[in-house]
């Protein structure tokens, strides 16, 4: 046990909270060009704060957007080395009235500290910072070789991630990525996410007449472009079985364990919980044979996110619309491709039009699926670190959206990525009074200064493991 | 044979062309402001066409928005009498550049006279004014009472007509409504239009979370909107009879008599002319068991107007869209009523309604189907007229969609209506190059000259014949 490091820790830890306090003061609102000027001093006060906890080189990295904070810590080239990935912007803050105490100043009650960006994402950054400050602290020097990215742009989309990690290169040459921007199951049920669904996406236009017509003068014997469209669209679901007919859709789809099953079905799920979060859903519904859980994470869907024709103003228009169309994305569980879901959608529905119109599909740009095997060296030392201060080992579990980085990294440096937060589901991120828990924060900074002598532990021999397919 | 009236009409006819000639120069545009103050110019020019017919009364009557003109012949109390309509607005005449002759400056090609409102509709009014003035000019007088009611709104969908008929009231009782404002089924083919359908809307949404969810977190556990909504309106219709699925939709519904089947069997239908008129579709579809024409005339139909849910605009946003929804619109016949026929829909739509979701239906203002029995008084002395003068017995035919003048007649003043138009297929109405045979013109003359004695016979005797509902 890393007595030298906890008692750090514990002895430094009403600082560590103050520090929070002046970063969480900058309003790095990305999305509203009124606050560049905060997210620049924002990248500059989170450089200064790692220069502080010792990393030996700190750079702002400019981008088309908001600037990012470079840091890296290169202890030895014969140690591992991780990736580690935080964003520095936040969000919105609006219904401001609905705030308890103003976001942008930082108030502590009951144990939880209030304010924007509190664990989304500058608290997980700041434990990642402090824990490098233990390690140097009272041992003068970190067990891995450590590189730091914190980004300006996650909350706008990390419109500029890409190019910035293809510009950078080399220099973020890594073994593991290590991701700090998310949470846990629930309050005492600590976990690790190990996989992201992809996604897959196409649009569909169906065309009839060459111009609205009157549905008096026409109705009954022209093919109307909406109603192909519903149908078409509803032939994509069997309705009894909730299960995608798109032919070939399950191909490659790889079921999850029993093993994985089973952690699942342990999982402290609250049905009730999730349909208020889910919008105040009145029933959830799914894939038959499979949890609500495990419909999010394990499983593949298709979703409308959008569809239109005709007329949509007030009152009544009678015509037989000229044309309609739809944004259809599905997500994907290994070993799902895009290109190969996107394809077999795009016939699905060229094979359900009726006749008296045509269909035009165009599939888009999407993303992989991502996993993290259980068994990856990153995984396991994550998985001891956070037992070992929860006292209780974490669930591995699956996401069902996707993290862009993740996908980036695996993509472009061939790395793979192990999220450990200490978020809690009811952090109202990217909402009013969002908060971090004060002993979440300080367990978080203990997990990531274990973590570094659990990945040295465990990755010191085997440095370089196998690559994600690049 | 009136050899009077055909006499005078063959003498005159170089005059009532020069006369139209000149009404066709006022650019009578209701659409658009700009001209408001030609629409008023143009009624005045066709209440003084009507004083010189012959007509006794003629007024310029107000509406909250264009001119209608009014004028009256009451011969004698005891004639059977008749309301005729007809518009002197036109539509506009966009794109300026597709017209071989400027549209406010007629010119006659091949026989055929070129402007705007040509045949639609100051061609045909003043066929009307003329029919008068062969009668007032070789007999002294008419032989029926004739009301005529000439509007100025019909091509902005005769907005304050139904305000102008209910004003006026006792003013335009009738025993019949006559209206010219139409054509025939082909140029070898006379026809009488004795039926229109009728219209039943209803719009339905669909409501699932509060707000968007993103599709990553939630896709496959949530019914989508759009999703159900798709579903729904997919259910309205059976994909393989193509009958609507809506219980009771038919319960209603007259069947059309064999010998009208036959009529319209003979009919020389064009099925590639009608595929291009309908936007160049490529086939047409329908309800089995019916031709094209029966699909179009004589049976209900069920059709998606408009349609709306989630993210519509450029590229991808991958939600689970809060609500979606849609328009829909029904053709009635014989003897279905929009009231009934509104909440079957509802209640259908809210039958399929889905788990996870909620429907809500708002049934909408419609209007009943109109028929006048083809052994009704007026519809046998309009065959008579027109057979004679085209050699050839017309054709009773119906039409799909609705003129709001019938419904207004029938339901407000309590008469029915019959369409005797001389306009064809290929007259351009509402698009540029917009035509009228000259022979149609001259024959229009003499069928409306001729009908009033048909009339007189037919129905003098019998006078207030039975009313259709209020």
């Amino acid at each position: 046990m890393p007595l030298d490091l906890d008692a750090y820790c514990a002895a430094n830890q009403p600082r560590f909270l103050a520090e929070l306090v002046e970063l969480l003061r900058i309003p790095s609102i990305s999305a509203d060009p009124a606050y560049a000027a905060d997210v620049r001093r924002n990248a500059g006060h989170v450089a200064g704060a790692a220069r502080a906890a010792g990393f030996s080189v700190v750079e702002i990295v400019e981008t088309e957007g908001h600037p990012a904070v470079y840091a890296e810590a290169i202890t030895d080239p014969a140690l591992p080395t991780v990736l580690v990935y935080g964003h520095h912007d936040v969000q919105p803050v609006d219904p401001l009235d609905e705030w308890v105490s103003p976001p942008f100043e930082p108030q502590v009650r009951d144990g939880r500290l209030y304010a924007r960006g509190a664990v989304d994402d500058k608290g997980q950054v700041f434990m990642h910072l402090k824990a490098v400050e233990a390690h140097m602290r009272t041992r003068g020097r970190l067990p891995v070789n450590l590189r730091l990215l914190v980004e300006g742009e996650e909350e706008i989309g990390s419109v500029h991630f890409e190019q910035l990690v293809e510009t950078m290169g080399e220099r973020l040459s890594a073994d593991v990525a290590v991701i700090s921007d998310t949470g846990i199951f629930a309050r005492d049920v600590p976990s690790l996410t190990v996989g992201l669904r992809g996604l897959a996406g196409v649009e569909v236009e169906v065309r009839g007449p060459s111009l609205d017509l009157h549905s008096g003068v026409f109705g009954g014997a022209v093919q109307n472009p909406v109603d192909a469209l519903a149908r078409m669209l509803a032939s994509l679901r069997d309705p009894v079985t909730g299960r995608v007919t798109v032919a070939g859709f399950y191909d490659d789809v790889v079921e999850p364990t029993e093993a994985e099953r089973a952690a699942y079905r342990s999982l402290p799920f609250d049905e009730s919980a999730f349909r208020k979060v889910a919008g105040g859903i009145g029933a959830t519904v799914g894939e038959e044979g499979w949890s609500v859980l495990e419909r999010r994470w394990v499983r593949p869907t298709l979703e409308i996110n959008g569809i239109w024709g005709g007329y949509q103003g007030p009152g009544a228009k009678t015509i037989i619309p000229a044309h309609a169309g739809a944004k259809i994305s599905c997500r994907l569980v290994p070993n799902q491709r895009p290109d190969v879901i996107g394809r077999l959608v795009a016939e699905a529905l060229r094979a359900a039009t009726p006749p008296g119109v045509t269909c035009e599909v165009e599939v888009r740009h999407g993303g992989n699926p991502v996993i993290t095997p259980a068994d990856h060296p990153a995984v396991r030392a994550a998985s001891r670190a956070m037992g070992s201060v929860f006292g209780r080992e974490p669930v591995i579990i699956r996401e069902g959206g996707s993290i862009p980085p993740v996908e980036v990294f695996q993509r472009v440096l061939g790395i793979q990525s192990v999220l450990v937060g200490v978020g809690l589901p009811d952090d109202c991120i990217h909402a009013p009074n969002e908060k971090f828990d004060l002993d979440h924060y300080a367990m978080g900074i203990r997990i990531l200064a274990r973590l570094w002598d659990e990945v040295a532990a465990e990755m010191g021999d085997q440095r370089r493991v196998p690559s994600a397919d690049k």
